[in-house]
């Protein structure tokens, strides 16, 4: 008998420790989702992660030497071609520039506009220069629209970008014409502007406040 | 003796039960440290959600009645708050419209400019007007990335939305300098577009084909 309510008591105690060790454990176990939940939220939350890329891009204007992965560069340029455009007809097109003389001589050509000989590229390696069709109604917005995907896309694979203007202008020059022509593009384009492209060389600048009366609310 | 080794046969049994509650909470902490460790590759990857979102935003041309949380639209007019702009002179403005007297109104006279009667705003509640000052040389590109953004940012909230044009026409008629006098904006504004936002109504289209030259690499 004794020895009956000993094993009894010896395995009330057993089921306490094991319960302790369950608890524990389970502890842990809802620790460990907690921060899974976590995560997972974040996940959920991924959403977000675009708003802030779109709220953290930023115009930067000093480059490092080193030319992105090719990979990279086509990432960027697949975003810019999936901007919407006026119905649906793609006026745009990209010409993806990392030969370095080409780069330089799009870089003269676009000085020359300002009667300057600087480098209007600040050194950036790649330029992505947008063009789109005057006959379609919408080129100018569809190009710009180009435009803005190509430098989001750069921010979000962790590439500086800035717009640098003038496309117009040179495209429009006997010499821009016949960069087209030597690149076998044929039509009637307009220069839109200049997505340029590479690692920055600086931290990216802080942003100017925003406007106060940008946004209104006719509610 | 009987007694102690019984309590030690006891006690061993009690071990391994132990061990066994250990080994099954740990394999479902260990299953869940998993899970958790994809959710955060996820979280690692976010510079692609952004891509992801550039490239799944479809036009939506469906909406349900309901009105999205102000949160949410205010959410994606921050976002247009901060497409860049020439020289960062902030030439757009945003009119967030909720109010369904004057969203009807505008979709009257949207319509109007093609002749029609129909709703171009596809029974989207909001419509988020972009306007750019004419003074501003580049005010038509700033217009246009504002609209990229809101377009892109609305995506990434989960709510649809689609570029409508004739905003020009609409604000350039007397009925729409009527309506920018009463909201109290003065200056020479330019429509630039509607973003009309929702949640939709249908699921969102196929993208169609990129056209085949869209970019061409000059390496």
């Amino acid at each position: 008998m004794k020895h009956t309510i000993s094993n009894f008591m010896d395995s009330l105690a057993g089921s306490w420790r094991r319960l302790g060790t369950f608890i524990v454990s389970s502890a842990l176990c809802i620790g460990m989702t907690a921060s899974c939940a976590n995560a997972q939220d974040k996940t959920d939350m991924d959403k977000n992660e675009t708003l802030e890329n779109l709220k953290t891009r930023r115009s930067i204007r000093s480059y490092q030497d080193r030319m992105p992965e090719k990979s990279l560069i086509e990432q960027v340029t697949e975003a810019g071609t999936y901007a919407p455009t006026g119905m649906g007809r793609q006026s745009p097109i990209i010409i993806a520039v990392t030969d370095k003389e080409t780069r330089d001589y799009l870089s003269k050509l676009n000085a020359q506009v300002m009667g300057a000989s600087s480098d209007p590229f600040y050194g950036a390696p790649v330029v992505l220069v947008v063009l789109a069709d005057r006959n379609v109604p919408t080129y100018l917005y569809d190009g710009s629209l180009v435009m803005g995907n190509l430098l989001n896309a750069a921010h979000a694979v962790g590439l500086g970008s800035c717009w640098i203007h003038r496309a117009k202008e040179v495209f429009d020059s006997e010499e821009g014409k016949d960069l087209l022509k030597k690149w076998g593009i044929e039509g009637d384009y307009e220069g839109i502007g200049n997505c340029i492209l590479g690692y920055p060389a600086q931290e990216a600048p802080a942003p100017k406040p925003r406007k106060a009366d940008y946004v209104h609310f006719i509610e």
